[in-house]
């Protein structure tokens, strides 16, 4: 795995040899985004069949790798596909299973964002010819990038699509703190990709709204109800109000597998993670000599909160929802995925 | 003056003896907020006065420090109040003059804050009486403290008032990228005067008032429309979207010098400091051996932008104003200072 919590300052692969490597990658956030936490999961039961292929081993350890990070649920659904499908064969053969399937599980993933992608391509056409000028506005908020899933991401795989098609784009970047992975990932992405981008902080997307700067918002998710409540990094709700204030479409890009099909009030039912303080009292960043230093921003006795996650209810997705089976408004996911939504599975 | 941008990790204090002292000091923000900028020009003008006392002496220092920074409006306002009367005297006496003529604006500056404070204090009783709960919540962005003023501040005024009226008062501190104000300078203030507090990111305070957490958001300004648009530290308007969407009232606390008559519409007539991108790209913070060290956030390559302000329409200020003359609705600014209100100066 790519170790995102070296970049951009630095580019460094680890391998996850056991459960409990996978288990600590996904709650130290070496590995994040919903896609890839799930697929991540994966492995890590694959991992844990060559330890322990008892059905108390595959329960266990689905359970273990469940609670790492409790929001997106991604993981819970990509285990509980994995595991289900392991209880049902003889011990021996699980890890094999297991490997196998959690690689069919990252193809599909790869393939889910780049239909994604393509459907949201369509939304840099319209805007073209929407606001007759020469220039795509579009303002994201965190990473939900290749750095996010196998390949492409979900809320910038549009992005990437229409640059290859050649459309002139150019990206807001929100900063996204506390971990800053608008700042740090998703500029250090878009940078390899040669797509035009300005790092704002989150403070300022209300402002470029205002002023006619921002031509759609796009983002990602981690949860989603079946009603259409967009669950994603905190911040996102703030982005969307303005949106909705000044007209400005807003989108959320993710596959089914973010779909939480067994709720429908996203502010009251999704659980939100909270997150060390260290996070916001403390940074970490290059200093000018080239080493990767931790500095203290607030006063020492100032205690901090950090939730990792807000809500942003349905009424204000105002430009819909982006899947693998194309884009609805979103209180119309059930249409897109009629099959999902009658098995209110949870 | 308080070397503001030293803390929270030093307290240093330096002096200005040159009218460029003044000027370097207000651009470079060793000292902000807008009360304090105000009466800091008025201390250049009259240290200039001991340089060019001359009548372009005057004009020249006035306007010199008037661009030091664009967007507040008491920095032109405190200048136009003392080079107004310096031009009616004769040379030799300007300098005598204008240090007595700041002294009396920096004593009222400290006497209208403490009255901002005094008519704030209710809002916490209120708030009690409302909740039943056993703590008032109050969310504040940027700083707008002592620090920001002679003495008590204006959104922070009320807070020690309550506070020292023994109130239970709880501060969610906005941090306030990129110059974080809020987890420097209001978390340092607020520790200071022993008013619990909780350090968030910009991101947290939708997620909390949809959460119930917030009892009201109050904040200052930086210029203020006769119509009760409201500019302050950028970020400040996805707040007040965020209180109008939950009905957590939204107060700015500001006095008569910040409210700029000639003019009424803020988003559209309000111009917007740019600084640099360093301030986004770069972060200033305290090392584990005691160092403050700067380091960098984004990939090399990365454009940043960084718009200081935003405007805040006045139909957000669900709350009120609350100035040295009392509590009025948004669109009732006129109604407090009728005088000013008709001769609508520019």
């Amino acid at each position: 795995m790519i170790d995102q919590t070296c970049l951009p300052h630095a580019f460094e692969v680890v391998e996850l040899r056991t459960r409990a490597d996978a288990e600590r990658a996904i709650r130290d956030m070496v590995v994040r985004g919903a896609p890839l936490i799930g697929v991540t999961g994966a492995y890590g039961l694959a991992l844990a069949m060559r330890e322990d292929p008892s059905d108390s081993g595959v329960r266990g350890a689905a359970a273990a790798l469940e609670i790492t990070r409790p929001t997106a649920v991604n993981l819970r659904w990509a285990l509980g596909r994995i595991a289900g499908l392991l209880m049902r064969i003889q011990p021996a053969y699980r890890a094999d299973i297991a490997f196998g399937e959690a690689d069919v599980l990252a193809d599909e993933d790869a393939v889910t964002c780049e239909t994604i992608g393509r459907h949201g391509e369509q939304l840099f056409h319209d805007a073209l010819a929407r606001s007759g000028r020469d220039r795509v506005d579009v303002l994201t908020h965190c990473n939900a990038g290749w750095l996010a899933a196998v390949d492409w991401g979900t809320a910038l795989a549009p992005i990437y699509k229409a640059h290859r098609a050649g459309l002139p784009v150019h990206v807001w970047v929100d900063e996204t703190r506390p971990r800053n992975q608008g700042a740090s990932l998703t500029a250090w992405e878009l940078t390899q990709e040669g797509v035009p981008h300005t790092v704002i902080v989150d403070n300022a997307g209300g402002h470029l709204m205002q002023h006619g700067r921002v031509d759609f918002v796009l983002v990602g998710s981690d949860r989603t109800t079946r009603t259409g409540d967009v669950c994603n990094k905190i911040g996102t709700y703030l982005k969307a109000l303005a949106a909705a204030d000044n007209g400005v479409p807003f989108y959320a890009a993710l596959p089914l597998s973010t779909i939480d099909w067994g709720i429908s009030d996203g502010v009251g039912e999704i659980p939100i993670e909270q997150r060390g303080e260290d996070e916001v009292t403390h940074m970490r960043g290059l200093t000018a000599d080239g080493r990767i230093e931790t500095v203290r921003l607030t006063p020492v006795g100032s205690p901090a909160a950090n939730w990792a996650f807000d809500v942003t209810p349905a009424r204000l997705i105002t430009g819909g929802i982006i899947t693998e089976r194309g884009i609805a408004g979103a209180s119309d996911l059930a249409a897109l995925f009629p099959e999902h939504a009658r098995a209110r599975r949870r």
